[in-house]
């Protein structure tokens, strides 16, 4: 994630004057590509800067924003599961900007097209955060911090979940002698469908229509492996109970 | 899916001489976009053509094929559940052609790129299905029927309970008053990370990092849905246990 945003704020023109990670590898290779100073000790931190991206692991936030703290800049870290307290507790000069995106060093990402979630201490706070995010993309969204965790929340089953039903969809494929080439194209148009409908509009299978016969069968080939059985059984439940009319929001 | 499908062999430059409905309204709304003639009495059927293809519910199709059989054409159907038997039961001159695509009628899709698995009860019926399927699909896959049933069952994986989540992510926001779209992006990246690569490699959230502190924090946010919470631990489960060493296949 702090690979893409450092490159979505540079390429907008943002002078990124340091970047620090425990490990001096990992700095450098990131300072490299956004022509900035690497440091792997916070005693080295340039205090000559408007703003403080704090990027690390949710764990670790805390610790590097009380060591931040005493050059009083504007400190923002960019984390969906954490509470802007976490800096608060340390600086009134606080806020979040958090991209809600699945980020992997292997893919480019339009960072113009990911929304970002963004907070502030206050009115100033919140503008000045605001104004940096238009910079680097077109979807701003304010959401306050328990927003933000609903939000994180909502992610794990809109990515992370389907991701991994995906890669159960290729363990059966593979068992069968097929290739996953197979479900490429549905499980693309499965997500462009819900770009335009709720998924509520455009759910299809065997649990919507309540078709007895093929779910009994699906359990049934999935015998050998109870925890794909059991999956398949909480989330048929989950559909045939649902109430699939469209939301009037 | 006869819909899509239809226009599709519509469109290759194949003629449709009739579209069979048990309701008219529907033969009729069909038979108008492909310039066929409608029917809902297989008594009225012409037998002048080269092929039957059955696409009806999974239960409806046998019956369908023993009261087709006296013509003794070659019939197909475009069932991922249903063993190729369905059909063979009344008549030697039998196949499949299953699109692995999810249809809807509102959104177009391009036929040309949706895998259609095929079998043939013999090898010049299989070859002649072939030459169909290749005048509508870039992506053809001799498939048998057993092949079939695991790709369907896949299907539900890849398609069906993903947008399950997706529909539970938008409820999740619905409730905090965060609008859907906000996770659309995300959703439309994290399939199209796996056009390229696979599943395993770009597994991403608490669960593949094994960080239970957010995990504790989801399943107490999810105290109120008994439903949701398992699903999240099911789910969560089955990633933390798994072997995400890209398979080499």
């Amino acid at each position: 994630m702090a690979t893409h945003m450092s490159a979505a704020l540079k390429n907008a023109g943002h002078n990124i004057v340091q970047v620090y990670s425990r490990d001096m590898q990992n700095a450098a290779l990131l300072a490299y590509h956004v022509k900035a100073d690497a440091i792997d000790d916070l005693q080295h931190i340039n205090a000559e800067t408007d703003l403080f991206i704090i990027a690390v692991k949710d764990d670790a936030i805390g610790s590097i924003a009380e060591q931040l703290a005493q050059h009083d800049k504007l400190m923002v870290h960019t984390s969906g599961a954490t509470d802007m307290y976490a800096l608060l507790a340390f600086n009134d000069k606080a806020g979040v900007m958090y991209p809600l995106q699945t980020f992997s060093k292997v893919k480019e990402v339009n960072f113009r097209q990911v929304p970002l979630c963004i907070e502030g201490a206050d009115v100033t706070i919140t503008k000045q955060i605001e104004q940096l995010a238009q910079s680097i993309s077109n979807n701003i969204y304010r959401v306050n911090s328990n927003q933000r965790k609903t939000l994180h929340l909502a992610a794990v089953f809109a990515c992370n979940f389907p991701n991994y039903l995906y890669e159960k969809a290729r363990q059966l494929l593979n068992a069968d002698g097929l290739d996953f080439e197979l479900l490429r194209p549905l499980i693309l148009e499965t997500a462009e469908k819900v770009q335009e409908r709720l998924p509520a509009q455009v759910q299809t299978g065997p649990a919507v229509r309540n078709d007895k016969g093929t779910m009994d069968n699906h359990v049934e080939m999935l015998a050998d492996n109870p925890h794909l059985q059991e999956i398949y059984m909480l989330l048929s439940q989950g559909i045939i109970k649902m109430d699939f009319t469209p939301p009037a929001q």
